[in-house]
């Protein structure tokens, strides 16, 4: 590996600089992504083909100085792989044929054979390996649980959960089944990424934060914690790290740190330093510029990238990356601002 | 006054039960209110008839046993009176037919006379205090100047306030200018509520927990702070409670205490129990029920309302109310299963 200040950082050890990458730094701001999609003609096209993703996954690089490529995947693969039939709504996010409501929908679900239904990802991970060449490493993600699981209860996007809450509330045995069946799946989906070449992982639990907090911890950290203990840790002589992002949870970094995970994701809403304070002796962290900084001006995203820095302080343990992901408006010049100062600022912290 | 209950509550004296009012309990849940709605032909008229927004606010005080009723009526009035020209595209949520973007646009605002502009509400409080008959209080309330801010700078409705957060990054003298003159006119706007009758008032910052901590501090807090120091705390004999509801931000849960106020609403994404020991010796709580409970069944609502009225605990200063609004999806019976549960259960806790 050429580069591997992202992977040394994740395991709190020292590095010259802060590493970079940002969450969806392949995406739609940038013009040659939207050149892809439009040849692929759908977004399941494009998730679903080894070629085309590989090639999107790439494009961030090319143009910025990032420390990791991601591979560029949907969190609901898992969800399709179970026969729910993902599908998109242009401008309306991903709906699903099949919703999964009753007890009986949930008995009837079955962990699915990573090496068939999903061989479309695993391929993309094997190929972008490839094609880094040990540039930097590759991540591979999934989504938590208990966000697939709002997907799947709500039949797609939800602004108050109702029957994913209904079913924890009002049913909590068939909750539970159908989260440990999620958790054995996302724990062999994550591995098969790891033997396909990806050099670290990321479970992003993006609805964790709309759980009261002792249901957070019952159906949502719970079976993170379940993941984290059934990942290969040590592959092919190369320590993997594993990362937690759950969005809108920093009320429950603590727990998240006790999972045993190498990394916590932040979204903008606490201090690094803050955060440093409460659990920085047992993880790293990722994180956490505010999105909307990149809609500014080079000038106020230096100035922010020199904050954050300084809010983590010294020494090692921290990956550079926004709160949440890139979004669509973004003018690619900015994202160019943000590697660069990081690349300028970042070495005096070290 | 008959039941003071809530404002007892409020003011952390002792009460023989827990006092229950519900964000949103005027509103769409309730069939009688669509009546009125479909009658005022648009949603601004009826916000602007005191008759049909009195109507409305009585409605669920006939069915329930609530301790408070809220003025029915919308955050946006204040930008409206300020000449943005409020209207909203059904479905779709408030627009502003013109949009506070530049310096000039913000040097131009004025602090709007609210004998004038806004008596529509002022008699709306009047009359509502006066169809009362002292039988509960009422509760006035406005949006922060934050809150207020996103939707005059953005235009409307945002997802991640890019333009708001665009002014308070790039140009914060403008953004403090802003925020000072809606800070002036939050506490004109109150004051005048409270002259009218208002017996407690509400100040929602919807949109606080959008933000960074330091820019929270800077840009929200700050001016619900200056708000809290310019209203009358006493008026015509009676002491008039000031709570702030800041959704999101319970990172900042003693800092919104220090502002002086007499209670903190809670969103559900803390427990009572946790939030009372970081600031229970100074505040009131009022919360924190996840309102999707309310569409769960009569046995689970129950218990959970157990399970909140134990997480404040023994003694003072709890107001029972959701973690935010009534959805309109709601069936009215299991309103009224909340209202009665609280009755049943609270007298244990004190």
């Amino acid at each position: 590996m050429k580069n591997e200040t992202y992977i040394k950082a994740l395991l709190r050890q020292p590095t010259d600089r802060t590493p970079i990458w940002v969450m969806r730094q392949a995406g739609r701001y940038l013009p040659e992504y939207l050149e892809v999609r439009r040849q692929a003609g759908s977004f399941m096209n494009l998730c679903t083909s080894p070629e085309l993703a590989c090639e999107v996954t790439l494009q961030p690089l090319r143009r910025f100085p990032l420390d990791a490529a991601i591979l560029f995947s949907d969190i609901l693969t898992i969800p399709d792989a179970m026969g729910l039939g993902l599908y998109f709504v242009e401008g309306e996010g991903p709906r699903f044929e099949k919703v999964v409501t009753t007890a009986s929908d949930v008995r009837q679900l079955k962990r699915p054979d990573i090496s068939t239904s999903l061989a479309y990802v695993t391929d993309a991970v094997a190929l972008i390996r490839k094609s880094l060449e040990n540039e930097v490493p590759l991540i591979g993600f999934s989504g938590s649980p208990w966000t697939l699981a709002t997907y799947m209860v709500e039949g797609g996007s939800s602004k108050n959960f109702a029957k994913a809450k209904g079913m924890i509330y009002s049913d909590p045995a068939t909750a539970h089944r159908l989260l440990d069946t999620l958790a054995d799946t996302v724990i062999d989906y994550l591995n098969a990424q790891i033997e396909a070449g990806a050099q670290a992982v990321q479970i992003f639990d993006t609805w964790g934060g709309a759980l009261a907090p002792e249901m957070f911890a019952e159906f949502s950290l719970q079976y993170m914690g379940k993941i984290v203990d059934g990942l290969h840790r040590n592959y092919d002589g190369a320590t993997i790290p594993v990362v937690l992002f759950a969005k809108g949870c920093n009320a429950h970094l603590e727990a998240l740190a006790d999972t045993g995970c190498d990394g916590l994701g932040l979204d903008w809403t606490i201090t690094l330093g803050d955060a440093r304070a409460r659990v920085g002796n047992r993880v790293s962290l990722q994180g956490n510029l505010d999105p909307a900084i990149l809609l500014t001006t080079p000038g106020v995203i230096k100035q922010q990238v020199g904050t954050t820095l300084a809010s983590y302080g010294k020494g090692q343990g921290h990956v550079f990356n926004l709160g949440h992901g890139v979004t669509p408006d973004v003018d690619p010049e900015n994202m160019h601002v943000l590697c660069e100062s990081v690349r300028e600022l970042s070495p005096a912290w070290h």
